[in-house]
């Protein structure tokens, strides 16, 4: 026999010897030649690229204990808290059809009960179409276009929380609806869109949007030797709102917010007169470098707010943020990292040795909020240490400690309670 | 070798040559022989047709202007509105067991923030029986048999939004809870149903079921050929209650509602003494002519309130509708056409050419009511001029253009206000 | 040929002469080899073991005549009342990654409209290490470890509704976050857990937990032979509060309630004083017998509050239930037992001829509380006489009778009123 017939008869083979006893069933295609595979969840695609079909989702289940600021009252009597955390859990669809339509179709599903009783609602949802080499088009929810750290995946970054200040962008890892434009070319990638802000102007009835945009540059994307730069610019159109929870300096605790009736998380919003915003803009830079174990990560941000003075009396303000952060893989696997059309992301550390990966990283994190004239700018400052165990490709279990410090509050805080504050979070996150 | 042979080979060889340059792992099935397809959603169903299972979805994203009495204030300050809406966003699944057992589960998730924050819910439940010949019995959650534009899938009607007349129906597309029976022969389908109203009879503190049933004939259905009568009654049994919102007459734009606090859609409610309702009934007349890349549609509403005389001084009430509406696909292709056991409904057009298939359209839609005694008696024409690109069998590109007049408004509207209104939609539509 | 490439050769063919006039094409797995099926829903793994996924689910409608105490007034009035609800309806998703690590993601979806508007939620969602042979950790939503009717599934038990005893205990099959540890060796299993109470201590601020244990013990466990017997205890530590409902003597009939805005079910509540609570803890014993088509089972329940008596006057409290059922597969097949690793409780009947299994039943079953002082100790008898048809292994078909007397009621009853009534339960289930 020549080589494609044994190799046929081999497959056969394969087939046969894996029925119990029995002769195994045969399964076909009433179409294209399809290629399937389930690694915890389930992928179908045909074999001429045109169609594809995956199901999967992710659950990250928390378990925190939280001091000081952290808790909700701050108070002598209650110095301490603690409780577990559906943190997300998200059904996942996505698929193309005709090979350059593509949907997105993932729901996120509330825990029930005295978790987060929220209805279910989609986080990505949207038609892409990719006809176009180097160009992508989407219409519907999804992320804004801004900074590293919010356009990595939840299941990819480094800490169990992003940093700080992404609470205090408008553009946060919290889907919005919108139309988006992808490119990529070389070590470039370029992205703008459009994005409803959330709200109805009262007066035109109207849904406002913002404008959001941004560029990056990856001189060096191999495996385990990335260089990364970029910058997002983000406003929006004179005479629109800006969102009403202005600058949120949540401590980037996971929410044990959700186990009782009242917010856990210890915030201050500056003053906000929403109707009267003159200007509402921000800007990020983004810097990544991986050299094979190790990764250096740092974002800077900046946003500016300035009020229509015939409207209100509310001074102007200003929030900036940074933070840095370095991982070490001890057993020797690289973070990773998304180039060109795959988004300018960092991806997770996939595991090579039978026992997992394991990561320790150490991050500095630090935001201010500044308004004319206030006597004090609220600040808050934060170190994380981490360790992740990389289990194998779907799970993984990490343990972080943070400790923050507060200066200048002013409001959920009132003099002589605690200024600081120590998490110590416990994630298992599972991605099938 | 002989031919079973080559063909066992041939077989073998496509899935090896598929691998990318490893040897393809086999799939087989540890019961019947399976035959598996992926369309952007996935199938299964085992060779012997005891077996199905399918997974998909849809989603429609729409944008909207909107001026006139389709803006929720209809005043000077506010003279048109603009804004994205989720349609509708659905998870399908549905298959069968034992050959004649079938289930259908399909979800309504909403897209959250300012789009609707209702809560998931089922669109279609439940188990069909279809063991025997030409019948098949449902309970479970459907659609009430009313109608060739309501039963015609939301995918595959020729408008964005449905004529106005089925806002006005007690039996419109949303589905009800009940039993359905459905059987056909030749060229006729008659369905049979009792359908949950929707509330508790205070008095009883049961549930009140609607008589529906709807009968059809085609003469002609081929594809690309097809005339289609249908005639269909319904009624609330004696005592009963009527639905409280008796007459939507929703100008039939999509709910920029969903936007903001209020409700954008400019309605009037006839007068509505729900407990004092005598009898409640509707019928309905359809006919469809399909000749080549030509078509038209029409249908014929009419329904009658008559409440007790002793329990009530509001007057019995009236509502007429009717719409028609002629396509013409330009390149070429027909619409479709479900005949007998599939329903006897419209099917979507199904592009032929890779460049998809055009499509434009012209509709006269109106509605009016009639109450004994009243002065005026409300009235809505509206025009809808509109073109649909299929892109392919999946994606479905609209945009239409509605002008609407209405007339003898008494509520939601005052003297001076403007009496018409112009929508223009635009909808991207994923079916996977 | 050789016998292996004869086998190939008729895989092949088999591919073949399904493909209706055409070529099939080719279904190939890009990774390790797959076994997939479809019985109603799909499932997917690859031949090594190590890798699995499946999507399934159940829906259950229901529609229930009932008269007397089972109405919501329970007055001359309204001596019965009628109506359908949607029992259960869940997407059910489950599956492993590199062989030891499970998940579990199952999603209740409510009707909607009169049926529950709740969101959609969790039933199970959690991950689970399996690498111990003989030992599983869980952590999670899932259900507490108690009882036998209680940890079989919904799909499975015998009757429409289980034992009037579970709304009594705190540990019943609504599921809970929390731990779980499951062991297994011989004819023994054994399972601890710690799970939220469902609320948070105002005290701490922290979530307080339960801590529950079940022992069984399974003689004889062959197909068709079953003796099992089991024990479980269940205690919230000192100092944490009991569940609000203390003891919801409902008499177990599907929850009509789900048709009005007022809550249907008949109920007694004990006086609580949840934040009084100085020890909870309740403990269930278990019996099954399976002979061929006979089988036996039985339950007791008891359940005792203590009350801090410095801080309230509530008197202490005792619950206690048991029920005994029978059954009778008339067809000659035997209920189901999973025993060991699969969690020592009873399966569903699963039929053999083609025409399905007949069973039926007859059970009795009862529930008092006790309160030092009190002068009435309500009480709840029941007797449920049911027929199962298991269509086939998807479908079950039961009707269900129960009559039901109370005796000592003081809430929701005024003298005069019915002390009786009946429910007569009809049946749709499906599982895919």
């Amino acid at each position: 026999m020549k080589l494609p017939e044994m190799k046929a008869l081999y497959v056969g083979v394969l087939a046969v010897s894996m029925s119990t006893g029995a002769l195994a069933g045969t399964v076909t295609s009433d179409g294209p030649d399809v290629v399937i595979a389930t690694t915890g969840g389930f992928k179908a695609k045909t074999a001429d690229g045109n169609f594809a079909f995956k199901l999967g989702g992710r659950m990250m289940w928390d378990y925190d204990y939280v001091s000081g600021v952290y808790t909700r009252n701050n108070t002598d009597a209650q110095k301490d808290a603690h409780g577990h955390n559906l943190r997300r859990a998200r059904l996942e669809l996505s698929g193309k059809a005709y090979k350059h339509w593509e949907y997105i179709f993932t729901v996120n599903v509330p825990g029930g009960g005295r978790d987060s009783t929220a209805a279910s609602a989609f986080n990505d949802l949207g038609i892409s179409y990719t006809g176009w080499d180097g160009h992508k088009l989407f219409v519907g929810k999804g992320k804004e276009p801004f900074g590293l750290e919010e356009q990595t995946s939840s299941k990819s970054i480094t800490s169990i929380e992003r940093s700080m200040m992404w609470d205090a962008t408008d553009s946060d890892s919290q889907t919005a609806w919108g139309v988006r434009y992808d490119g990529w070319a070389d070590m470039f990638t370029w992205s703008l869109g459009l994005f409803d802000q959330g709200y109805v102007d009262a007066g035109s009835g109207s849904a406002d949007y913002a404008m959001t945009g941004r560029f990056t540059v990856a001189p060096i994307a191999e495996a385990g030797n990335v260089l990364h730069f970029g910058a997002a610019y983000r406003m929006v159109p004179e005479g629109n709102a800006a969102d009403s929870d202005l600058f949120d300096l949540s401590p980037g605790v996971s929410e044990l917010a959700n186990h009782g009736t009242a917010d856990n998380k210890f915030e201050e919003d500056l003053a906000a007169a929403t109707s009267a915003v003159e200007s509402d803009s921000q800007y990020g830079l983004e810097a990544l470098w991986i050299g094979g174990p190790f990764s250096l990560q740092a974002e800077y941000f900046h946003r500016d707010i300035e009020y229509d003075r015939q409207k209100t009396a509310v001074a102007d303000e200003e929030v900036t943020g940074w933070y840095l952060y370095g991982s070490w893989v001890l057993t020797g696997e690289s973070r990773g990292y998304k180039a060109g059309k795959k988004g300018a992301v960092a991806d997770i550390v996939k595991p090579k040795g039978k026992d997992g990966a394991w990561e320790i990283f150490a991050r500095y994190d630090t935001i201010e909020a500044d308004q004319a004239g206030a006597v004090t700018d609220p600040e808050v400052d934060a170190i994380t240490l981490g360790a992740n165990w990389y289990v194998n490709k779907n799970v993984k279990l990490a343990m972080n400690w943070t400790t923050v410090e507060i200066d200048g509050f002013t409001q959920n805080y009132t003099a002589g309670q605690d200024d600081d504050g120590d998490a110590l979070l416990f994630r298992a996150q599972y991605g099938f």
